[in-house]
């Protein structure tokens, strides 16, 4: 029983390194003067390494090992060794050379990105994008090979980075109902909605946007005694238990898109915030995986935020902050945030053009990493794809094509399809909690969330790592992750629209 | 020469991590919400007894006997060498049973001290602060002892923690020629002012008074590529090479204070700024001690800010932000700042009466160190002290007698003389820039500072711990620390001021 005791306390002392590595990084992007970079940068790589070396020592290894063979120890201490067996074997399964090479390689690579984009040079991109691509195989094949965990393909051990414990089978067969149903919808989706109105012309001030979005955390439940809201470049959430933070940025013409943001960003801080503090520090108390952080993110954003009834309950508030907007009725502003149009930049996509985005890369990223197609090939199967799910040719202009994502720059492989195995999530989640509590329009027109929480705390939030997220989905919802809880969703929202 | 080498990596390496210490410190002053204390303390214990293994393993030592024995070092080297001995004695002479017996009776002291005060409460007080005393007592003498510097008593060796370089018996002489004028001089101030003039009743909103004090930071020459102004509970200053943070509070009724704390602190900062990036991390590069920072902030503050030139030049800018301002005059407003009249408590004191305040406190405190009073005297003398130097009685209330500052509740003993010394050193190095750059008044009364910050630059900043605190004084203004340049000053500018 010693082996665990020791182990928990490296677990503990890596998450008070981590602990400051998380603020000093938030510092870095959102209070940080442009002189302190590179006393910044030092400081984080040593306290990098520094983790890094408390969490692949050999002494770990062998504590994992003597634990995982004692059978004396209950079930929730079984399930903390294997997930404390999981983090030390993605952080050790690595030759370092490979480790080094990898982060040099991405570093270039995203580097001549930023302008390569810009200037549509596939061909630039293509010298730096081949060496990451061989490293990122070299990669998945280690992680294959020394994982305590079997995975089918070297692209599954990759892919479980991400979408812990969901393989790419399984991913393939919810992506080819998608695949198969959504085009239609698509079609549908834009022959049906009404014209989009413009927003109207004004000035949104920081201050005032600031407020009204912290009016939004407050009615989606966000507490400021444990956390905060404040500007950066990007949107993001990060922080600690207790100590939960997000940002948003803001344009002076606009302010539905911070609104969006704002409450997607919830409901990351929500999900962290809910984590169990009786295993604070170690792998089981984490986020089980972005599958399920996505979807936590999205159900704010898109079935609270985004519900007809709350939207109309708090249109009274935007129109308190900016009351120019009475020129638009909530219906009209909602549908400006909900407007349908196949589009070639995922990003700007909305929610029924999405996953066909993600279909794209996740198809390409996988063929790529199980090595049967080549880097040289992506943009003729890049350009087949978006037209055959999309309808839209992409042709030789690769900034609004393959050059437009970071993610593969720096060998981020088997992330895309965590956004829309999240968007199914929600859906299958939120239509669980419309279930269970059937006086739900009466509360989001209330602009009352906290039954959502509760319900989310108790069925996602409190079970961190402690089951995997397809026992998560199963409990909370009678059901794995199923594509059609998205597709009832898109209709419902936007081909069969219940009357108000 | 490999000794040094492997050194300068140690403190390269412990460097990086109190760069997270110091912007975590920051943060939790600054920006964190209550619920993130917990994990805060967390993190920041484990960093911080990280750094102080570091520093005071076995190697360290050995390194550094090694490095001192061996002459082949340049001189520059030898004194790097001999400030890594300073940093690492300090920090490795206090056996481990001390150190926490002393951080466990400060914290008791210093946490009842809190109600104490308030209360009256010296009997309470003294239950805690006996113990405080006799564990300061052990360290003075372990720090004496097991120091590779000569100390004549053991509170030099405390002294010598803030006052680095400057001993008890410099202090006493300095101190006693102050006795001896300064009694005089406060009456004699008291009587020639004018009498004050207040403060046009208004509200200065915080929004407003930030943009004021940043506009002062900027004429002071602060560089915000380089660091921030933020709200704090009360004032400071900290950061690292590169990212300079000040913090000040803002009254509604009042923004003078806010002005004065704003260029102290920016006094401080300007110092750490311009310390050699050369030496960056190790201890010969860090601000020579806390006399010269004192004298770095009161520069900025007493004798730049508080000029005439300047303030009345930076008048408009007031009057620019608050219109009501302009029923005062620039002098009624510089009146109203440099008020003089004796009173109890030393951190609302002008600037002087307030070394009498710094001199009451050093001399009990140096005998209570070296062992010839007990606490149980205390108030009796600080009642005896105030009376002869300030003419005022404390009798039986503590609250506004020896029970009015912190520093002593948590065994901080020999920081106070720091103040005063830095206030000499502030009047002498004006004196010498005012020497060299004749039409100094014509400068500051367009608001041109950088002349100032040049010569500060080459004749202090650039130094760090290279040399003395003395020798960088005599280099700069062809003396050692002398009283009567601060006697000078108040006699300029209270007693006989020339006319505008």
């Amino acid at each position: 029983m010693k082996a665990y005791k020791k182990l928990t306390e490296i677990f503990h002392k890596i998450d008070k390194i981590q602990h400051a590595i998380t603020f000093l990084q938030w510092d870095q992007l959102v209070m940080m003067p442009p002189g302190g970079n590179e006393s910044r940068s030092q400081s984080l790589a040593e306290l990098t390494t520094l983790c890094h070396s408390l969490l692949t020592s050999a002494e770990v290894g062998e504590l994992i090992a003597e634990a995982r063979e004692d059978h004396q120890y209950d079930n929730e201490t079984q399930v903390s060794i294997k997930e404390m067996d999981r983090t030390y074997s993605r952080a050790a399964c690595l030759p370092t050379d490979l480790v080094t090479k990898k982060s040099l390689a991405g570093s270039t690579c995203e580097h001549g990105w930023r302008t390569q984009r810009d200037e549509n040079d596939w061909e630039g991109f293509l010298k730096n994008f081949r060496e990451v691509v061989t490293l990122a195989r070299e990669e998945a094949q280690a992680r294959q090979e020394q994982s305590t965990i079997h995975f089918e393909t070297p692209y599954d051990a990759m892919l479980d980075l991400y979408c812990t414990g969901d393989d790419s089978k399984k991913i393939n067969d919810i992506f080819s109902l998608l695949k198969n149903k959504l085009p239609d919808l698509l079609q549908l989706a834009v022959e049906k909605q009404p014209p989009k109105t413009p927003l109207p012309q004004g000035s949104y001030p920081t201050e005032k946007q600031l407020g009204l979005n912290r009016k939004l955390m407050e009615y989606l439940g966000f507490d400021f005694s444990k956390g905060r809201i404040d500007l950066s470049l990007h949107p993001f959430s990060t922080g600690d238990l207790g100590d939960q933070r997000i940002t948003t940025r803001f344009t002076d013409n606009e302010f539905l898109e911070a609104l969006l943001a704002t409450a997607h960003e919830t409901g990351h801080a929500s999900y962290e915030s809910g984590l169990p503090i009786k295993f604070r520090g170690l792998p089981i108390g984490r986020a089980r995986n972005m599958c399920l952080h996505e979807s936590q993110s999205l159900l704010f954003e898109k079935h609270i935020f985004l519900s007809r009834h709350f939207f109309t309950f708090f249109f009274r508030e935007i129109f308190t902050y900016f009351p120019e907007t009475g020129a638009l009725s909530a219906e009209q502003l909602w549908q400006n945030c909900c407007h349908v149009e196949p589009s070639y930049i995922r990003v700007e996509a909305d929610e029924v053009s999405y996953p066909l985005h993600v279909i794209v890369r996740f198809e390409i990223e996988q063929d790529l990493i199980n090595n049967t197609i080549t880097p040289e090939d992506i943009p003729e199967i890049w350009d087949e794809k978006m037209f055959s799910y999309l309808g839209l040719r992409t042709g030789n202009n690769h900034r609004i094509g393959c050059l437009q994502d970071i993610h593969w720059t720096d060998g981020s492989f088997g992330y895309f399809p965590s956004y829309t195995i999240g968007a199914i999530n929600s859906a299958q989640l939120f239509q669980a909690i419309k279930r269970e509590y059937t006086d739900w329009p009466t509360m989001l027109e209330k602009g009352e969330v906290a039954f959502i929480r509760e319900w989310l705390d108790k069925n996602i939030w409190k079970h961190s790592s402690q089951l995997s997220s397809q026992e998560i989905m199963n409990r909370a919802t009678g059901d794995e992750t199923a594509a059609q809880y998205l597709l009832n969703h898109i209709t419902a929202r936007y081909i069969d629209p219940a009357p108000m």
